[in-house]
């Protein structure tokens, strides 16, 4: 299980999460994608003891989701979650959602998100990861280098235009 | 009232948003910038109303937070949007929130979102703005010139390293 290169969560869109368009709405997405990062942090020593234990915890800093198909009532989906990046104390996380019955039609939707590590007591301040957690991320950032490239990161938000427009 | 540069939404942080960590949950950001795009959508005569009537709506494509600081319990807060850029079905919204109490103290979080156009009849596709939508959206961005710059817009998301570093 260790050498992995993907976190798996397995979920079904829920009624209560659709809005008025009727498919699933922009914030359930990120609350989706939010388990996806439980399952990282289980996996690296973040979890739930570990942060009572050890006065830790791990802060998104920054999540950028893209929306590519729409999602309807109690469709099975799934969350794939990988390392992209890390240093110390920050690890870029990278999330694909999936139809579970259409895996090969690519994801659904996608999320990057940069997280920092923090000590909680006395007061909430950025701190170096657990040597256990370095390692950890590391093993993982590596097995992830086999995957297809993470096609909606790195993106910043841009209406694309030809070059003579502007 | 059209000229009004900002559009603003007051809230107050609910206990039910907050998370194991006792702040407010990082996808209930993207729901309570969600009224920003409400306010917008009401404003630009995408609306309820004009939604039924015209068979249209608006989509978003991508939405990149940027978290700055925790809310808890109870606190009051606002978010104010504004139009960053915009073309003939597509706009670009820029959304800071703000602590009421503290606005001097600047945003405790931002999100810049990517939002597409559509009729949704016969079937959900992309659809140029009516007219009366595109006036307002350009009457939005031209007040918008006059803010201070939108801080948290136009980042990819990546980790700073030192050229030497890599």
């Amino acid at each position: 299980m260790t050498g992995a290169p993907l976190l798996i969560h397995r979920a079904t869109v829920l009624p209560a999460w659709l809005d008025y368009n009727g498919h699933m709405n922009d914030a359930n997405y990120l609350m989706v994608f939010g388990y996806g990062l439980d399952l990282f942090m289980d996996r690296v020593g973040i979890g739930e003891e570990d942060r009572k234990t050890h006065e830790i915890s791990l802060y998104t800093m920054q999540a950028h989701l893209s929306y590519v198909s729409e999602l309807h009532a109690n469709e099975p989906i799934r969350v794939e979650t990988r390392v992209l990046d890390f240093d110390q104390k920050r690890v870029v996380l990278y999330y694909e959602m999936f139809r579970e019955e259409a895996l090969a039609a690519g994801p659904v939707a996608a999320c990057e998100s940069m997280n920092l590590h923090v000590s909680t007591a006395p007061v909430v301040k950025s701190a170096a990861f657990r040597p256990e957690s370095f390692a950890a991320i590391s093993a993982l950032a590596d097995a992830a280098k086999a995957l297809p490239p993470a096609k909606y990161a790195g993106r910043p938000i841009a209406i694309p235009r030809k070059a003579a427009a502007s």
